[in-house]
């Protein structure tokens, strides 16, 4: 048998035992510490910094160690969890900057007009008792009694209902509810007149949260929202890691747990019996769908990225075992492609971009960028790799949006000091999302950076200096920020943002060719996801992320994949809809493009090789003097 | 915490530890003896004779018990198992004639003749590998090869099979075989081609006995057969106390725990692979096809007798687990009211009265005999409560059709010896079904009884005298029987045979004065089971249990309920029949009859009140000079 050793989590006080040779990340895991791991473990990402207080380790820091690892760092005695082994009894701390968090998660979406008719349906009936003369059978008597008085027909049972049926309506004196799932199957049968009480559940499966909805199937109102991190995040940070696996079955529990979780919480916020709630919707990018349904498909993580189903899917709850009725239904939307998922599906459901006359544009902007381009007659999508940077990752600061991220970055272009906001305006921890699009965008008009990304030693600023690595810029001092280090933009984050903003413009500008349009065309652009509602749009569409068009075009709509599964839920014809236009949205894969590399090198540039698609930002640069001496090299 | 107490079971030695207050009868089920218990342990049949060789009872002979138990057996510590609780270590002798014994199990059936058109099918196919220009979904690219190669559309796929879908596919590299349920559900994908393995499984669920058939989906035929006594008969041997049991899951596990059995063993007669099993077609009477199916239904006994369901039920094995393939199919048959059930609708499937144009009649003939009368124009059904003095309850030395059982007897007019034939010719242990039969037509012959069942006691025989409680007849002699003892048939099982034979001419008179018909009217009788193909068809048509047609009208079927299923799972358009035929069977409740009192108590006769309906016996008794001197009397 394995020894094992006591390991101690700082500042939790939590305390756990462990078999010799795992690592601490596992441990961390085991404990439950909310320890970043964006990679999964694979030591790629370098966030999952711990210190050790306590203890002996075998290991030497390695290549990968030292790659993250400052030299300050490693005279503190930190480590990559996921790299060190356990060999001794630990006291180990978790520096606040390896902490996911507590995040702020969005749940709203935008407000749709559907008209009410949901799957689940409820009918009240009152029966003859049977005779010798009329020995019509129980299931038979109740179908003949919803074809006469509601006109429903060839009506199914589930069979594990069915075992009990003939005690039940006996139990209830042949008077009962019956609630019907797609005018096909019985789901439940409950004594005297619920009619009144019918409810159904929508859930946004993120790769980083769970939303929540409880709605009520009598009008569509949402009685209670909540939301979870998605407790896969500890089995790692992205989509990638999760697909790739090696125990999906694990993955599955781990999210239906939280889907539990929020289900339960909802349930009593809005004091609805969870017996009462008979269908789930849900949407998510493809492999939370698949790992949702226990699908296994580590080969979505691996070119040509299939997955295993693409078409809406209608499961019993006996297969999923949600803590709703027991014989509910489990509704998924389709999916596109490995990176087009339920979650694109619903944006494009709650958009209506489908209905629409006008050109539409939807960016839902993540680690991966889903795009949506078209109208009624043509609809193309595609899937831009644009990594983790808008997350925090690859980003020395960068962090989720949780307390203390830094969200709004102001760079004054003369003083280039910056004005920063935080989240619930606490002593900074790092910078998340919506301020790292400010960053090159606030550099950019300051002079900092030019139009390369490449930063400009020569200004006279103490922020600007040569850090341990790389030239970086110092954003808050450390006396200002909440661990008491300087917290720095350095030469390589703006480099990660350029790659990640060049992804998503090479997706739009592709698309954008393959539908035989220009930027200008676009009569909206929405902006879908947490991530667009706090982002500042000006600079977006500064840096070349979002086409430079008029922002009275540019909307942001929340989380409109949740919005679509909310429509699905309340909305057989919305169902109708999405499945049949899944069907004819086209696929774009960006890698298989002839134009891609040429597309990507030009979209490297702040905001683009040709300046003159972007003649407002071109204007700004000319008059702050930071537009190019030289025609940009355009491929 | 309750004493236990050690039992031993003779002859076979079998040793088990009970708690205080058990019955014997609980014990003996629980050491898996095969004690005859008819009624269930309610005190009714007196079957379950055991003798106490060691050990105290506190409880004193009871007025059931008294009521069974002769006082000769009394001197040799006779009691009634489902009357005494233990309360001491005992050894219990278990007599011959208490025992169930290894019947005769009759499993063949007619030979019809299906258009071969099974529910499920195979498909085999070869996919082009996907790629970044094709990246459609794993179960897409299935479907589009169903469609273009076979014109196969909507399919869906059962969840658990799609989880491991993607894996399976890569692993057979692209090169698979798929099986198909009804056109509808993908069931199971196994590598290369597989399309010349594909089996069924069809059982006839019986009270008494199990059979079971494998069959070649590609040519209909048996690959082999099996039986197996119903595992439930330790819960209760008549369907009445079997659907009023307390657990009922407790018997839908032993019945499918039989069904395994058969099945395990007819895959390895056959050498099949289990795998390649992929739908069981079910027969039954309502009750067992109630309790196979798990649906409590303790109603069907009790007026007004209804069943939970009576349409054909597909389900999935998930709810069953037959040990064929995990995600095959279970079909049922439909049936028409508590007491006619699916095995009925496989009678009249197989003998196809449903499409005849001469008038027919079919008789299943059993503790509940189900009569069919009709054409392709009309069908009649009912189901006489003729007991279980056929199946050997009731009657003295009634016993079911074992080894040592007397199935046929003549009794010489002039010596009033008979002659009788044994089950595997060994010495006799009691009298089963077919000989029952014979017992009132011999004797009516030899005049020993009149046409109201009346011993006559002045004949000269020492065959005939006063027993203990009755007249009676020694059929056997003590020195010829098995266990040493007169094997008697007394005026009291003259009564009860009467009484079962009324019954069912009840139920046969009733039909035909509904469909406005007289017994003449009949072109066939079907006689169907295991009884029916031992019987003596003079003798049953002698005592007026038959109708007084030809006897080349009527002819056994064997197996006919069994034959049904077969057909069923052979042929789709075999279950579309029997689900249209079965909507417009009329069911008559003999109960509810405004002339059944009448009917009953002409039937009383043997054979009959009205002699003018039965020229031939009338003509036969005239001779021999059995012939009522007075008019009977007409209700």
């Amino acid at each position: 048998m394995a020894k094992k050793f006591e390991i101690i989590f700082q500042p939790d006080g939590k305390r756990i035992k462990v078999e010799e040779d795992t690592t601490i990340l596992d441990a961390s895991k085991e404990a439950g510490i909310d320890l970043v791991s964006i990679c999964g473990g694979k030591g790629i990402c370098g966030k999952c910094k711990v210190i050790i207080e306590k203890g002996e380790l075998k290991q030497q820091l390695d290549d990968t160690e030292l790659k993250f690892i400052s030299e300050h760092e490693i005279d503190e005695n930190y480590r990559l969890a996921c790299r060190v082994k356990i060999h001794d009894n630990l006291i180990i701390r978790i520096p606040e900057e390896s902490r996911t968090g507590k995040q702020r998660l969005q749940v709203e979406g935008i407000k749709t007009k559907v008209k009410l008719d949901p799957v689940i349906k409820k009918y009240y009936i009152k029966l003859e008792k049977p005779t010798l003369i009329d020995q019509t059978s129980d299931f038979d008597r109740i179908k003949q009694a919803l074809k006469s008085k509601f006109d429903i027909l060839n009506l199914r049972i589930n069979l594990n209902l069915l075992k009990n049926l003939g005690e039940l309506i006996r139990s209830y004196n042949w008077n009962f509810t019956v609630c019907i799932w797609d005018n096909e199957e019985i789901i439940s049968i409950e004594e005297g007149d619920t009619t009144n009480k019918i409810y159904g559940y929508a859930t946004d499966i993120g790769t980083t949260k769970l939303a929540g909805y409880l709605l009520d199937l009598r009008n569509g109102e949402v009685l209670a929202v909540g939301s979870l991190m998605n407790p896969q995040i500890p089995f790692g940070e992205d989509v990638i890691s999760r697909i790739g696996y090696k125990e999906p079955n694990k993955l599955q529990s781990a999210v239906i747990d939280g889907l539990n979780k929020i289900f339960e919480e909802i349930c009593e916020k809005a004091n609805i019996n969870p017996q009462n709630v008979y269908e789930l919707v849900a949407v998510g990018n493809t492999s939370m769908h698949h790992l949702f349904l226990g699908i296994k498909a580590k080969q979505i993580g691996v070119s040509p990225y299939i997955p295993v189903i693409s078409r809406g899917i209608s499961v019993k709850n006996e297969y999923l075992k949600i803590k709703m009725n027991e014989f509910g239904r489990i509704y998924t939307l389709p999916v596109i492609s490995g990176y087009v998922g339920a979650d694109t599906m619903g944006v494009l459901l709650s958009t209506e971009i489908y209905k629409k006359d006008e050109i539409c544009m939807a960016l839902d902007i993540g680690t991966n960028t889903e795009v949506i381009l078209g109208n009624k007659d043509r609809i193309l999508t595609t899937s831009c790799a644009s990594g983790p940077a808008f997350e925090g990752a690859h980003i020395q600061f960068g962090m989720r949006a949780s307390s203390g991220a830094i969200e709004k970055i102001k760079i004054d272009p003369k003083t280039l000091d910056p004005e920063i906001e935080t989240i619930d305006h606490v002593k900074p921890r790092g910078i998340c999302g919506s301020a790292i699009v400010d960053i090159p965008a606030e550099m950019l008009k300051s002079k900092i950076i030019d139009v390369k990304g490449k930063m400009n030693y020569n200004l006279d600023s103490p922020r600007l200096r040569k850090g341990e690595k790389y030239y970086e810029y110092v954003l808050v001092w450390a006396k200002n920020t909440a661990f008491n280090k300087d917290i720095v933009i350095t030469q390589k984050d703006i480099r990660e943002i350029s790659l990640a903003k060049a992804a998503i413009h090479t997706g739009t500008t592709i698309l954008l060719q393959e539908f035989g349009i220009d930027e200008s065309d676009i009569d909206k652009l929405f902006i879908a996801g947490a991530f667009g509602t706090h982002i500042n749009i000006e600079n977006a569409r500064f840096i070349g992320m979002f086409p430079e068009i008029p922002t009275s075009k540019i909307k942001t709509v929340g989380n409109a994949a949740g919005t679509g599964a909310r429509m699905c839920l309340v909305s057989k014809e919305m169902r109708n809809i999405i499945e049949k236009i899944s069907k004819k949205v086209e696929y774009i894969e960006l890698g298989a493009h002839p134009d891609f590399q040429k597309v990507y090198l030009n979209s490297n540039y702040l905001p683009y090789a040709d300046l003159s698609f972007y003649p407002e930002t071109s204007n700004f640069l000319k008059q702050v003097g930071n537009f190019p001496d030289k025609k940009l090299h355009i491929f």
